[in-house]
């Protein structure tokens, strides 16, 4: 029997010896390796994990001490280690495991979000909140380098320094290229500690003063007892960390389980907050990973990957670059998944990676635009939230050519919750002067790519989906900025104007498919640019007894919000019906999946529309409506 | 004649003697507080700037080389130097010189928001632009100590640390109090640079080197020749920021005109970004502002200032902090004027100033929420832009429950278009989960306060106005959620249904009115709470022939959005009309006049309904409306 398989949670790593332990690491590498080749997830982080998680656990009492992991994506490890490595064979699957921790999952998680540098900041938070209620428990934040590149970490270490007594440990897992090869003076300073020659010092210190397994045996006072005089010594701070008042341990080896928990012990036994500076090695254990340059195996993906949105992006900002000398590219450490590479290795001088670091990103960019570049700054969807203030102040308010290309955008899928691109078309709503555009298939990212970066007085947009790139979709007439799709057989026939918004106007022209069955006279539109709203577009829907938006993206403030917010100024009283995403946290699954369970499908959209059209060819649509208290749209 | 009224640009500050220069300093002094006592505006940190902006104009070359300053509201001496002396009195009046930098005023502006620790960014950005288009000019970067904290100062530092070759000078003005008493690690580190021994050594190296007035005449070459050996020592790296790998100098008295222009030379004939370390006194030269341990003198506003939303809110949370010990009150530097002081005076061990940092303060708050506590994040409306990702999913996402009470909503004024919280009723629409209150006075800031902090598994949000609280609006009734707070003379007069939301209830009240006087109908109701929409509200809807909302937020997105699209998802085809702020920056001017200049008043409110109904009377409104092309909303 495999050791993994008497795991039923944390208690029972206390009881295995050092051989077993060692057996168990190893059958844990072979899970995560075997599971995530098929699965699709994070490789290389979990591979690094594999010691530092054993050890939080065998020092560390969860639940009740709480771990929080910055970047819940590495938390495979404890996933098996808590009682789900039964279940990890349907990591990422629909009503299987998440890629995250989930606290419906389990009792040992806590923090869901996968958004980077927070663990910090919730860790800081809970050990006020158990100080402040007199419980004696430990919080450990787990924080890779990358992580500490961004802001909310530095404002966390600042907070947590000032307060002497929290029961806070801080585990750096450095393994000096959290995404991608991390950049700046923090990756700088972390190598000056790594090569330390105080890292011996150090492993002397904890082996002369707690052999190579304490603990077992003696009382907590006792230990603390011994090794006063040894701590001293050894949580002497440095560096920059001692600078700013923290104590700090290390370097310790990450995947010497052993010194791990020695070390994690003694800052346990502190009584402050501590950092303990653990050195990983993503994908250590396979060699395949370890040895990847290009961090592939940071996360799988299927196969023979097909050509995606960012693919074409990727190409077709190459071409712009070799035009247009001024533009430069941003990304917040995600060169590859954003497509930018191309761009980086044809221009590295006009590339800036500036870490997890999404505020910077864009206000970098508005000193850019302001010394005459054109900067296109490539993010996920998602992390574009991180920067909403700087993109509305910075950028915005100073009327700055900048292009934002949002990857990821709309339902996402299997990344769960917060990878979800379902904000951005509602928040850049408020954003003065802001050009928002929605390709909806390879041509039109080409086409809006390049209308985008000749707008010199003020922030584009532009949001694709994940995945593989849709078949183009010809337009049959322009009218202002919109492309028509789509015209009826007779012109006469003006029952329902369709508005696609970038990916779902592939949805609308299966929709239009479907009404004309029914025998209605459709038209489908796509805005392209869907902020602002094109005059042309108020005085078409002008004409049609109803007008139906569809959107990848959340229904409150969304495009269909101000699309009828422009129909109700212009006086315009044709019924209009909003389809997008549902206003909650979506659970994962296949992006396809996703939809179908929100119903933001053409089968079901064309259905409700139909029932619609229906009803009122009975009922009222055309006809009085003088209580106004008739459902109707 | 004064030395001011020499100075017509910075060139001219380049002939001056040290003489005049020291004249110069004490009548800016003079004109500073003069002026600021009469218009009201940021005093303290204005009088400890004189010295810092004289050297940075007579050092470097405005606008050829760039000046950015952090919070924009210390560039007042600035103003005076680069020829606005003459129009100084009109300081944040309507038509005046901006509180803030300007493009409009001035070649020597380029940054405009207000909002802290994004200079660094916008220096980094612009300095690479300048590096890419081989143009020789330097970028200078002015940021508190205070801005230090923010996250994205340490973001945008970890970026220019490995940026080796910009010409970028970074002052750091620390008068070691920016906004309140600066807390955390950081605080500490500068006070232990400050105290340093090395200062006098550099002083010393710096007059061997340099003499006390150097430049004048030979040219750049012999100068980096000469000092070469000394500056060697001078830039020796220090503390922190040499654990980045930055250059620093310093510290220097900031009150030293000539040890700062020597500083600054020197860090501008490295040819690297170099860190200047600038002590400054807050209120220097003004003995009244010098020993104000409150901070009065940062921003001097009118006598007699009547009781505010601010007071009736800090009042409130005492009394609940005496009932609730698992109310905890956050605040990001602002303990004062959030109102937050009492609370802390009271409850100094449940009280978090975390500094200038909104993204930890609500993810601590997130963290303080998981273990047990319920905490009370007091922020200007404006600055949750900031904390955004952080509420959606770090509170949201995980149902915690966090009530934020947005101060300074709405339209606020004199401080100009980044001041203004018009943004927060919008962007929080999307929030799964959140409910969002909008107190219409100091009864209901009590009442909904209350609610709000009973609410333990979602976030909540109160938000209200700048300024004077407004007098009490009794409920005539109850329906759900809404307080009525007027019915028509006749229940058959359902003519308008006016939602007034907030600070608007009360121009609603003034609506009715005058639409009364013209013999129309009128409910007025306040939702109280905005989000989610209450179904009564819709219910109550389907009975009149038009809604009106009213709110003191952006149009994009707003509660009018949000009731209309609740309207359309019912089916109650009532038009909607919503009144609110145009989606565009905003003058600097008081409130009200603001308010009339975009016609969110009720004269003008009302003059736009009685056409709208008066043309509908005549045309359509009741009547069929066959083809919905025909104006009605």
């Amino acid at each position: 029997m495999r050791v993994l398989e008497t795991v039923g949670g944390p208690a029972d790593l206390k009881k295995l010896t050092d051989q077993q332990l060692a057996d168990l690491a190893a059958e844990i590498r072979d899970v995560l390796v075997e599971t995530v080749s098929r699965t699709g997830g994070h490789l290389g982080p979990n591979l690094g994990m594999v010691e530092i998680t054993l050890a939080m656990h065998r020092v560390f009492d969860s639940p009740r001490d709480r771990l929080v992991f910055d970047t819940g994506h590495q938390t495979y490890v404890h996933k098996l280690l808590t009682g789900r490595a039964g279940q990890f064979d349907s990591l990422r699957q629909q009503g299987g495991l998440s890629g995250y921790p989930s606290q419906a999952e389990s009792e040992h998680d806590l923090v869901e979000n996968s958004h980077a540098s927070t663990a910090l900041s919730y860790a800081d938070g809970l050990a006020k909140a158990y100080r402040l209620r007199k419980e004696d428990r430990y919080v450990v934040a787990l924080i890779g380098d990358g992580g500490l590149t961004g802001g909310m970490a530095w404002e966390a270490l600042n907070n947590i320094a000032a307060a002497k007594d929290l029961k806070l440990v801080i585990i750096v897992n450095d393994n000096g290229r959290s995404y991608s090869p991390t950049v700046g003076g923090l990756a700088t300073h972390l190598t000056s500690l790594r090569t330390n020659p105080r890292y011996e010092k150090i492993l002397d210190l904890i082996k002369k003063n707690l052999g190579r397994t304490p603990y077992v045996g003696p009382p907590m006072y006792e230990v603390l007892h011994g090794v006063k005089k040894g701590l001293k010594d050894m949580l002497a701070p440095q560096g920059m960390f001692e600078d700013l008042g923290l104590k700090y341990v290390g370097p310790v080896d990450g995947h010497d389980r052993q010194a791990l928990e020695d070390a994690l012990r003694n800052a346990k036994s502190f009584g402050g907050p501590v950092i303990v500076h653990a050195v990983t090695q993503k994908g250590f254990g396979y060699p395949a990973a370890e040895q990847d340059e290009e961090d592939n195996f940071h996360q799988i993906r299927p196969a023979n990957k097909p050509r995606g949105w960012t693919d074409v992006f990727s190409d077709e900002l190459v071409k712009i670059g070799h035009r247009r000398p001024d533009v430069v590219a941003i990304t917040a450490a995600m060169l590859h998944p954003t497509g930018l590479a191309a761009f980086a290795d044809e221009f590295p001088d006009r590339t800036f990676d500036v870490g997890i670091a999404e505020q910077h990103a864009v206000t970098s960019a508005a000193g850019l635009a302001m010394g005459g570049m054109h900067p296109v700054v490539g993010l996920y969807a998602t992390f574009l939230n991180r920067a909403f203030d700087q993109l509305l102040l910075d950028v915005a308010l100073h009327k700055c050519g900048v292009t934002f290309v949002l990857d990821r955008a709309g339902v996402t899928g299997d990344d769960g919750a917060s990878h979800n691109g379902m904000w951005d078309m509602s928040i850049l709503q408020v954003v003065p002067g802001l050009r928002l555009a929605a390709p909806r298939d390879g041509k039109r990212v080409q086409e809006l790519l390049n209308e985008a970066v000749e707008v010199d007085d003020a922030p584009t947009v532009l949001r694709f989906a994940k995945g593989e790139v849709f078949e183009d979709i010809e337009a049959v007439d322009r009218i202002g900025q919109l492309d028509v799709l789509k015209r009826p057989a007779s012109d006469a026939a003006k029952d329902v104007l369709l508005v696609g918004i970038g990916s779902m106007a592939a949805t609308a022209m299966d929709v239009a498919q479907r009404l004309e069955a029914h025998g209605f006279g459709v038209t489908v539109v796509d805005p392209r640019w869907v902020k602002p709203v094109d005059p042309k577009l108020v005085e078409l829907a002008a004409d049609f007894t109803l007008v139906v938006t569809i959107e990848d993206n959340g229904r409150a403030g969304g495009c269909g919000t101000m699309i009828a917010q422009a129909l109700r100024d212009a006086g315009v009283r044709t019924p209009l019906r909003d389809f997008g995403i549902p206003q909650q946290f979506l659970e994962h699954a296949k992006r396809a999946a996703v939809l179908q369970e929100i119903g933001l499908t053409g089968q079901e959209v064309a259905r409700e529309i139909t029932e619609q059209l229906t009803r009122h060819d009975s009922d009222a649509l055309n006809q009085p409506d003088p209580a106004g208290d008739r459902p109707s749209t």
